[in-house]
């Protein structure tokens, strides 16, 4: 029996240039669908259980086209509103070497930001549900996105369900100031915090001294002082963090600590050749959450996480499509990248 | 020394599905950019004259990428403003035979419509203009550019430039109602007015009895009808409407009824097989303008007109890409297609 | 509640040459994946019905994607087996004027050939349907396929469920002899029984006297002769077949003929522009079904699906992409092909 | 045994622009090679017989890749010259409806145009050779490539191997005044002469009173006062010309008159949907020699010749890939491009 | 005067994704020919000496199409039948980083692997060679490819032309003990026989202790007792070996190792940035033949061979189309690839 | 008020292979337009100053094309001569790994070698001139390139004007004699020289024991001797150069070495990872010219330039699309290459 694994978020038009182009330069995009949470449904789906993704898309053309890549995947859509006026779009020119990948978001009016959480039946969405995942960027989008992130939040904990979160700051959406507010009321309500190294700060508060993440230096100590504060503020039960080394924008590192209160866990680091890392985080999370669902030990999800992860940097779009066989093959440390006949 | 033919509206991104894919088939768009009153200056340096296109574009790499789609054809941009949130968006689906093409707009909160009368100059804008051009879009687009195209028209009149306008109504943008009350105001400022059949009556409230126009049938006297009563209230010049006889997605007669208070002038028709007919009003537009303002005579205005938007029926993208040789080529009889070595 | 229609067969991969390339020319094939029932399910889906498809494909990447292209347009693909040793493939070669389109088919070992009537839980798959869809080519591609297809149509009669079968003769799959012998046995489960022109009498033994299909001349008294000794023969409840005019490989003409025992109902006549003419007959299979299973009068159910068809003839790939409201559509008469704005 | 037709002349690189996008428009050339005797070459290996053309490209990719694009459809390329400057190339635009297809040319230079008529062995190419084709393109093309087509020629006579020639006027290339005095001495050497409209009066002289060209009506009475002539001063075996009826861009009607001195004999017409019509005199002339070198009789072959050559039209590039079994079905008069499955 | 090499195998249809996409990603194919014996033939095409290659393909155009790839590149395949069912087809999804290439192979019911022996002259086809190569995939495919391999292996020897076998061993098309069985009878015709790592102990039952594949870690002591058993049980002339350190799917580490019975030979090793691996192994192969046939002695063929496989690295497809100056300026030292103007 | 930098040169159609294929394989080229000095023009423009580029180019749509992608990125074209044959040609396949780039060239009777120095008018053409540049490719064309190149020296000098020279030698275009007396005459009106490792010796005589082109050591006493050397006998303001190790076609190591008579600076060592090295050198030079027409210490003149031409090293075609900005940031250390959003 396939565990279910509701997401609640937006799903983004995303148009990136081919071939390295630049914007200025691109006569064609490459279109897909993705977005944070949409990411993780996919991902949840791959590995054979059951994401249901929730979100409102325009009633057009496009917003069923969004519909429909999801669908491709096997996310279950069904509790998806239809609505609203456009669906929101992300353009991506992705970098190589010394250049940077740049994101051009244009999301202002989405579907998903003039939702009204009335429109969503919690009780039949999280009937059997075992976990419940957000992000930092659905309260981010509107007053009425966070209203809804709060009211499915205290649905799935009423309903005894596991909820995560991945902090995910975006500064175009919020300041500082308001996202702390708004994040520190949901984190009440999360079981699980997922967040990188800039989104402790800049979500909650809690700083790690002595990390640059323009250098691409790790400073562990740092980390771990900052989960300690969390744990203690929040109470998370699981506290997650991938940790990027990014020698260019065509090489990083990658890893990621964990931590349950007690110990701190790092994890096996990849040196990664970068094919399109849009969406990485989000597979770390899928991969997290798919090891922590399915009962791995918390090492163990959190390696296959950062596996799923990796491989996600290698393949083009938002989606990790490395099926749970490929993340376990290199769990266990085969990544010679033999061709498989 | 090139007539200078200033025009104002909005420029959008346009991504278009290839090879006749419906949206949701889609894995790529192309990519260029037009819009109603930008097509027209394009058109105009096309022909060799000079074509200032005045509008508003976010300060980012897709709004630079529509300024350089627009210098790429010799369109002067100096006097496009940088600022706002987006570029306006429009989804294109080309049909074939009975299957209609689509449009899908995304263009709420654009640059222009958010933009302040305050940041243009006029006069030097016009200085040395022969010409000014807009369309009944860009008053639709928000209150904001309704009084920017009315200080537009007011300024060219203080300086006797000729103006025109192509009334090209959006059932999206404003209401019937509203139309009237705007179009009615600023056809005061106009001289040359052209318009389709629909546009006519939806705009201005001028109806043309007995014609159908999914049915494509043409009903010249209902024109001339209407024409006479725009005439008599608004005293324009010129009146101009391009007739379409929209036989399917892939075949139509084109031509164009054209009156100056005395006569009408009802131009050769042509059948065309289309490739992309988006775009083609405008192309009428320009043709007619770029006639007038080198003084052709209006019969012969109208003919340059029409044939150049028969040509841009065969041609991709919103701009048309036909020279003055083709088109004069096309006005003289040649339509047989053969290769020119 | 959505009406469920549960189809069997098979799904290939069709690789088609781009832009009316040979395949002597070809060095890259478009890729999707489709079949004469498969066809069917998707475009159930598309007009809001429940569309199950039942089949089996190898447990491969490749298989997987054939699955992930009708989940993609919405079919529900829980009672697809999976196994078996390869997915059956056609390659396309698009004609145009008066070069014919040709079709390669590498289908020999397909799984769905290979599949045992014992991988499928009837009961379980017909709970709660209302109609039951093959054709001809199923029981063509095996024993075991034929097997199959009969054990299905029986159970669906036993529950009382409507069924139909698209005659579809492929005479590359068996010889007239053997499809004359297991079709007649399999047709005394069928209620609604479709099959073009050729069909009737490879298939079956009835001859339509003076119809000679390459040169695309009607012959309704034929016809109406031929159904009715069908009727005779194995009182179906309705017989269907679409009328192709094929003036070339660019333009057909397309109607349908549909009788009930009593009448004869010819539909409106379509001229269509051909953009890709593959799974045409498939769409007006599943047109005719939705109008039926809707409850449609039969001269409706007809008029959708020779509209439905039309459309499909203008769209790329095997599947129908028109959607309910745009057959409607050009059933009530809007064949302008005007731009849909 | 497949009998050995030899031709001389020109390939150059052709570099067209996709999905009908103007020069200005084109981000991207679609690339073959091809040229008016190369094609010849190309369609008799097609047909099963044994091409050899005869050439100078230059030594480096570009030119192994001409050699490549012939050797691929079965061409013999062991006697083509390596060495000289360049490939002659030309650049296509495909036109439709009422805009013709550009073609822009940029030979000078090339390696054929620069070969000395000692680089080849003639007796050593026309060994068991049964058929020698060039056309009025090679002596045009500079002083010293007439050297070549003479010497050719004569070699060719004294063989007693067939020639033929497709007077195929390029104003570009040379005067009027200059080909009519090169072509008039090469004519003395040739059998089977065949060109279109405009080339009998331009290349030697005979004027077909009353058809206007760029009309494309017909005049077959002036044709067979242009063929009596030409047979009178030259002797000709058989004459042979296409007729085209020039609608558009993207519809014409196409057939072909041919005489013997006694009797001439106007084919079928085909009216033909243009996907694309370059290299389609090319196809009529190697359908025609096919149909002659193989024993058809003259009225069969000329049917051959039209045939291919409208199936030609329907496929894009220089070549024609129109097999023999296609061509021939055609001529027996299955023009209904049913899929052929 | 060329050398004539004869090889013996399969040619498939390659399918592969663009762009690193996965199966489940990709709408489109890029679509190429080749097969570890067809690959050698066009290598030795490439560097200036005839490659035959002899096979059989369907009668379709899909087999057309696979011998117009080799014609493309030089290869003679006038040996080659046509007839069975079907060409094989392998599916390729190109990895990057630690996300290996996949190989979906679908070579079932090939027509080579229906091949009858009597359906080749072999007297004819040795006739002036001087070379035969084949590979352990061909006896595998079906007991009849091993007859006829054998056959051919036989004719060669009796001929006194040399022979060489590339191991090649392919787990999905027989078992270990099956290819022992057969490879062992074959190998006794053999003079040079080539296989990488796997092959020798899957195939000939010859350990290599302490090699650990999956590490890319290189045990030259093991390979090195590994040769002489081959020798000594063999006989061969000459055994090599190439050797892979798969650091990842984009970066590895490449040289090679030969024996003549006297003493080893280590090759520069060249650590290759990967575009498109498959087929490595074949341009090794077909380097090293080259390098023997034109009697360079064992260590410069041996260079010769593994400075052409690097290259193959680079280039995407199965072929190498690195020429014989380009592999000779390599085996000199310049790698560092600076642009050749 | 932005600077005014002219340039004159050639400007060529550039024909690149897609996706590392080679020539052999290529069945379409991306198309853009470049050219050493076109490549400076358009970077200029990009950092916000004023590009003017003078050349000739034919009156034909290959030379309107590339007029319209030079006005694309905003520079200012009115100067360019309209005449003469053709546009020059440059073929690129770009390399990978120990794979060259490769670059075939097609410019003999390109309409800038055919130019007359009376078809410009040089006072219109400086006025308020700040910079003129140009580079050793020029008067390398032809003999009237080269007086054209003199000339507008000349006139540059005459007016006060700076100006800068990069040496660039092209050997297939002119003898080392031949450039070294040509370049020794225009070398006397320069001010600023750049050139990279091979052009001092080659065009100028000057050498630089110890370096090795082909091995990618650098040597920075050769280079200060040879700097001296020149600044000795020309009285060069700045020289400067560019310093490649090149690892492979895949990653380089790219600093520049500067001189003012007194110091050398040398600057920060980029590893870059390739895109498309075409057009490296050149946005050195615009990136340096721009620095120091915008006042900046020749030090950080040097860091902007050579950190321009890093980025350049990731862009595809030959034009520097980075801003201004990236640039700088660049120069200011951030090269972690993370997503910018």
């Amino acid at each position: 029996m396939p565990k279910k694994v509701v997401t609640l978020g937006e799903i983004m038009l995303r148009l990136s240039t081919p071939d390295f182009k630049r914007f200025v330069q691109a006569d064609s995009f490459d279109v897909t669908y993705g977005g944070g949470e949409a990411n993780v449904s996919a991902a949840i789906c791959n590995y054979g259980e059951n994401g249901v993704f929730v979100s409102k898309v325009p009633d057009n053309p496009i917003g069923q086209s969004a519909i429909n890549h999801l669908r491709r995947y096997g996310v279950d859509t069904q509790f998806i509103a239809r609505g609203g006026d456009r669906l929101g779009i992300y353009f991506l020119e992705t970098g190589a070497s010394m250049r940077a990948s740049q994101v051009v978001y244009d999301r202002a009016g989405a579907s998903i930001a003039e939702v009204d959480a009335s429109e969503f039946d919690w009780d039949k969405i999280f009937d059997g549900a075992d976990w419940f995942h957000t992000t930092g960027i659905t309260p981010a989008l509107s007053d009425k996105s966070a209203a809804l992130t709060e009211a499915a939040l205290k649905a799935a904990k009423a309903k005894g369900i596991t909820t995560s979160i991945d902090l995910n700051y975006r500064k175009k959406l919020w300041s500082k100031e308001k996202a702390r507010q708004i994040m520190t009321n949901l984190c009440q309500y999360v079981d699980v915090c997922i967040g990188n190294e800039e989104d402790a700060d800049t979500t909650l508060g809690f700083k790690a001294e002595g990390t640059d993440i323009t250098k691409g230096e790790l400073n562990l100590e740092g980390y771990k002082s900052v989960f300690q504060q969390m744990k203690e503020k929040f109470g998370f039960k699981y506290i997650a963090s991938t940790l990027r080394e990014s020698h260019s924008a065509s090489d990083n590192g990658w890893s990621a600590l964990v931590y349950d209160g007690n110990e701190f866990y790092h994890t096996r680091q990849y040196e990664v050749r970068i094919v399109d890392r849009v969406g990485s985080g989000d597979s770390f999370a899928s991969g997290f959450i798919y090891g922590l669902v399915t009962n791995m030990p918390l090492n163990q999800a959190a390696e296959f996480g950062v596996a799923a992860s990796a491989l996600k940097h290698t393949i083009p779009g938002d989606l990790n499509h490395a099926t749970r066989k490929e993340v376990m093959d290199l769990v266990k440390g085969d990544a010679s990248g033999r061709v498989q006949r």
